[in-house]
Order: C-alpha cells, then structure tokens, then sequence
C-alpha cells in the first residue's frame, strides 16, 4: 500500500461527506476523539440560539416553549437508536460516574432483595478508574465485594456469589472491546446482572443493548457523541427493571409529578426516574447537535444502520493504522487486539519508557493522540471526520517522530498530565 | 409615594449601573430571577469563545491551556467569596439534588461513627421537595429518620436524636429566611450537624457560613447567581469536616490523582473530594459570567462587602411592593415576612383561587412572576438588574390584572405548569 492507495479509498468513500459536518482546525490530524470529540459546525449557532433566544429574551418561559423540560429525553431517544435502545428508555442526566452509581445502585438493590446471597460486583482491573471507584464505594455501603480480574478469567469467576457484571464494553487503555452479548448471557446463567459502560462505544462501535439482553448501561456525551467538554452523559434500563427500584438520587426531576411540590418522593414511570436534578440546558444542546452528527451517517449507509456503516471504516482506519505503525515502528507494542471483532475503535501502542514525550511530540507536529500512564500510546479513529489519508499520515509522522529523535527534546519530558 | 419618589430612588441608587450588566428583553418586566437569573452581557461572547476557540480549535489541549480543570474551584472560590467561605473551601460541581446527597451521606456517615443514636434528620415541612426527598432516600439508606415540622418548631425539636438540622436557608415558597446563626448554634448545642441549602441564598441575601458555624452547605447556580438554565450547583464542606469523610459518589475528578488511573479510591485532598465526574464546562463558564455580575457591586458598596450593599436594595425593592400590593390588592394574603430580618428577596402573596389565572395575565403585561402550588403568587426581585421603579409598576400592574378582571380571561386558565 502507499499513500495513493488511501487517497483512492478517501475519493470513494459514501462517508466521506460526513466530515464536512465538522471544525476541524487546520493542521491538526486528531486522533483523540475518544477523549473529546471535535466541534460540530451547528454547535456553536445552537448554543449561541439557546443562550441569546431562548435563555436571554424569552427566559423563564422557555422550559414550556423551547422545550427545556423535554431535553433528556429528546436527546435520549437519539442515542437510544445508537446503542440498541427503545425510544422512552434512555435519559440524558449529570455524568457518567453519577449514572454509574445510579444503576450499581438499583442493580445492588435488586440483588440484595431477589438473592442476598450474591455479595460479589464483578469488573475488570484495568476498567476505566471512575466506574471501580463508584464500585468501591457502592460495595462498601452494599457490605458486598468488589472483584477485579483480567478480561479473559471474567467467565470462570461468574458464580453463585456474583450479584452484578460491571463492564466497560471498550477498553479505555487497549481498545479491546468485550462480547456484549456472550458475557451477559454467562452473567445471566450465572443468575447475575449486566451493567455496561459504553463510553467508549456510543458512537464509535454497534451496540445493541436489546439484543444483547443487557441489564443497564451507562454512557458519555464528550467523547464519540460529539457533545463537547463535560458533556452530560446517558442513563439506559432495561425496561423490565426500570420501575422495580428506586435509584437513590431521588431529586424532583425524577419525581412523578415534580411541579406538584409535594413532600413524599413518588418515582416517574420509566427512565425518567433516573433523572435527579434540573437539567443543563446548555450543554444539552450542544449533545444533541454532536449525536446528530452520529445520526447523520444513516442516509450515507446504504440502507444499514449508520453504526454499522461507521463500524466498517473504523476497522479500515484502525487497521491500516496499526499495520502501518507494525510494519515501521519496531519500537512499539501493539496492545490493541488484531482481531476485529475485538477491536474497538481505537488503536494503543505500549512503549515501557518513551511514551509519554513520544506523544508530545506527535502533538507538537499537529498529531493529537494521547498517552495514558504507565505506557500507552492512544490513538482513537473517529470514521465520521477521519480519513483514510490521516491513518496513513499519523502513522508517517508516528515513524518520523521515532526515526528523527525528535521525541528527545527536553520540552517534551514528562511533567504532570491532566489530560 | 407616588411613581416619581421611585424614579428618584432610581436616580439616587449607586448600584443603578449594575443594570447594565444584564441583556434585558424589551417589555419585560422580570421577578423570577429566583427561578432564573437573567443574561448577562458577557456569556454569550464567552460561551462562544469556549465553543469555537477552546473546544473548537484547542480541542484536547484546553484542559490545561484554558484552565478547564481548574474552573469547579476557580468559580467556586468566587462564590465562596459571596456567602462566607474561604477560598479553597467550596467547589461548583453536578446540581444541588447531587450536592445535596454528598453532603448529606457525609454527615450522616460522621454521626453513625460519632453518635450512632442520632438516628432524625430534621427538616421544614415547606422545604424544597427536592432537599426532602434526597433525605427520604438517604434517610431509608442509614436506617434515620425524616423529621418534617413547621419553621418555628424546630429549636424545640433538636434534642438527643437529631443527627442533621437540614435547612433551606431562605424558603422557595414564602421568602421566609431563617436565622442562620441561632438555628446553627441550637443544633450545635443539641449535639446535631447543620446543614443549609443556600439556592435562594446566593447572590440574593448576605451568607456568612464561616461566621454562622455551619457544617455544610449546597446551591444553585441559576437563580440569583445568573449561571444560566441548569447551570451547575456549588457545595461547601466546613474545613473542620471535609477530609474526615468520604463522599459516596466517589468519581475520578474527585480522587487525589485521577490522572495516575490506579484502581483504588484515594480522596482528594480538601473540598475537591466533593468533585465526582468530568466538569462541565459550557455552563461552568457560563456560570463565571454570572457570578461576576454580583461581585460587580463590590466597587459600588462604599466600602462594604457586595452582598450588604445589594441587601439594602433588595429589602427596599420588596417593601415598597409588598406595600403598594397590600395597599391596593386587598384579595391578597402576604406570605413573605413583613419583618426585614426574615425576609429574604422575594415577596410572596397567597389567593385561595386565582393564583393561577392572575400570574399568566401578568405575564402576557410582560410582568412575569411565578405560580407556586397551592396557592402562592411569587415574585423574585433581584436588585442587579430591577429599578424601584419596577417595583411600583409590578405592584400597578397586579392591581390592574385584578381590578380589571383580565384574569378571568381564558386563555390564562391552568394547566399543566412546568416551571
């Protein structure tokens, strides 16, 4: 292959039109998707409507009129369609850890009162931290134990004793992406329950919660869904738990009637039980334009799933990348799986000491990936604005910022990352 | 009195300028700031250069380019400022449903090490329902109970029992503000915690929550702090209190070292333990703006601080309405204290029937006010923005709306209210 050859698979793209719907500033190839999706062109006039229109002129009246009120739910139906939902089971509300213990907590809840024996929540030690800190502390008020294993022993620790399945479906650190499917059908042989973390999927891979027969499952708004820093993140039960428990962030806006300002908590039918406080409007609308992005593929599908369209050439990208990187880069270990039916959309690279400045100095030359302590050299894909040209460029300059030394310079040494 | 004597109080006002801070819609005469703050003249401007300038071109990099991870304690110290807390103390995160479940799980777990015969949270009947029912499911969680009684019960009500005094500081129905001091003291004496919800506080009345003693505090960012709709909440830990505990929503931002990504839960140290997920960041930002609107009276006070100068307006602002309306509206019941040290910056009348109708033909005057149920005809006065002319007009158009009968018209019968 050379670099004519990702040309030629750019010009014949049906998704190539998709980049268009984006600020990509110039000189910058971003491969850091997976942290923080890029801006959408309509965002910023969104926001600017919400801020000036509805917020600034008509104020007050805009939770009836401009439809504030209706926000996560409407947003939610969106990415419901993304990830395997039905339409009225997924809400937009806080964050992702907040979502987390909603759901570790209705799910605990729900052990506890159908089988007290099952004092075990089963992840995996490399989850992405926030989720094993929710555990934590959910485990310690439950009196349960929080059990961390490696991916593959996941199976074989599923018992008696396992009250809740935690996951994250793609691997924050390697990319390597779970088997929805199979492991909450062995969790549910096992008489346990599902959760699911799709930070890293909403928007990047298939999912297909339904399906999959999952039990809950979580999300973030800022990083495939284009939603913009701190966006808020999404809430999914299955409809056959979601009015079995109350979750514990019991606020009036997951209230059955919150304007009757009435003392006694009586839970919304449905998801909206799962909201707590007034929703943010702001961010709201800027979720909902980066989901558009996502839902804007469909027509370019040829009559699949846009998911399934993007899913496609995010392989090919992460592919060409990893093999590209593989065959001129001897200094790094792939730590993504090659298989694609493991392979999220993401590709990590592990060096033991240069990591770090290898990565500032990609970023210097205008390649935005990330590194993520100890070792590992993140690269996400993101098919709706990437093109194949940029797999190939990235992984170019990936080989020039190694052969050159360049990572050397003292303005690239580790200092503290907040990234 | 007659209008002229309000043009000249106008005239007369060294806080008239501060008006000019805010983008005020023409026709509109606004008493809901304590529902939602007004624009002010600066967010749109820096909403959009955090859209299109950090987001949109520095991507990634803003996290530590522009400060982002600092904003929760960047705004935070400049509420502090506002309601009596040192800097570094209080940090704007998630809402106040949410803030108020982390403080309140704190303190009830330091009474069960403390005292585990504290088994009562003590609250007000007429609380905001959100506040009651966080402590209804916190109080299920901890196996206490929610004590609800009248204002002027509750210093009887501390005894041996009580765990929590969980107060809102100024009533969102009546206006009624306690005396936070002596409430503080009384539940200190009775061996309790006290823990006050500022939302119709903050930027609205003077809060010294260093000089009152409290243990904790929570508020809101889009009333009279003008953050914009759902703007993030802000809580506050009593330095004698906050590394003694953990808070339950243990998120990554919260931990001492988030970006190290290690498995086990260390909480940060301070108030940014209370941190759980990712800021947010369109609305923090929006949030400072607002913030910044009511630390602009500082230079106009004469020297004292910005919350005493805007104090003396606001009770001025509501006892020349509260006069006027009880002069010509006879039909209407005050239900906000006629006693300046217990009224906060509302005022609040009562009507058996027609609350409904009346403040929907206000509101087609352009005057708008706010419902309560049952009964209650509320309206905000936020002195940043509204003249003592307003005042008198407001109050001259209430009486017209009844005089007139316009009331009755039935576009403004009721239906289902959502704000």
């Amino acid at each position: 292959m050379i670099r004519d050859d990702a040309l030629a698979l750019d010009a014949a793209d049906p998704l190539g039109p998709l980049r268009d719907q984006f600020e990509l500033p110039p000189g910058v190839l971003y491969l850091d998707g997976n942290s923080l999706g890029v801006l959408p062109k309509t965002t910023a006039a969104r926001v600017q409507q919400v801020v000036t229109q509805e917020w600034g002129t008509d104020l007050i009246r805009s939770w009836n009129s401009a439809g504030w009120m209706d926000l996560p739910k409407r947003v939610g139906d969106k990415i419901a369609h993304l990830v395997g939902a039905g339409p009225g089971e997924l809400v937009v509300a806080d964050s992702t850890s907040v979502n987390l213990f909603k759901v570790l907590s209705a799910a605990l809840t729900a052990v506890a009162r159908d089988a007290p024996q099952r004092r075990v929540i089963l992840s995996e030690r490399s989850n992405f931290p926030t989720d094993l800190y929710i555990a934590e502390s959910l485990a310690h008020q439950h009196g349960c134990e929080l059990l961390l294993a490696e991916a593959d022993e996941l199976p074989d620790l599923l018992n008696a004793h396992t009250a809740v399945l935690m996951l994250t479906h793609v691997n924050y650190r390697t990319g390597r992406m779970h088997d929805m499917a199979a492991l909450t059908a062995a969790a549910h042989a096992a008489g346990a329950l599902a959760l699911w973390d799709l930070a890293h999927s909403a928007g990047a891979v298939p999912v297909d919660l339904k399906g999959a027969n999952a039990d809950y499952a979580v999300g973030c708004g800022y990083k495939y869904l284009n939603g913009g820093p701190g966006a808020p993140a999404f809430v999914w039960v299955h409809p056959r738990h979601v009015e079995r428990f109350w979750q514990p962030l019991a606020g009036w806006i997951g209230h059955a009637a919150p304007f009757e300002f009435t003392p006694g908590y009586r839970p919304a039918a449905g998801i909206a039980r799962y909201l707590c406080g007034t929703p943010a409007v702001l961010s709201l609308a800027a979720l909902e334009c980066g989901v558009d992005t996502v839902l804007a593929a469909e027509p370019l599908s040829g009559g699949r799933s846009a998911m399934a369209a993007l899913r496609d050439k995010s392989l090919a990208l992460t592919h060409l990348f990893a093999a590209r990187v593989q065959a001129t880069c001897p200094q790094l270990t792939l730590v993504s799986p090659v298989d694609d039916a493991q392979r999220g959309s993401q590709v990590c690279f592990a060096h033991p000491e240069i990591g770090y400045p290898v990565v500032q100095a990609l970023i210097a030359r205008g390649v935005i990936g990330d590194f993520r302590a100890p070792d590992i050299l993140r690269f996400g894909f993101t098919p709706l604005y990437l093109r194949y040209v940029d797999a190939w460029d990235a992984a170019e300059s990936l080989r020039d910022v190694l052969a050159s030394g360049e990572w050397q310079r003292p303005e690239f040494k580790r200092r503290l990352a907040v990234t």
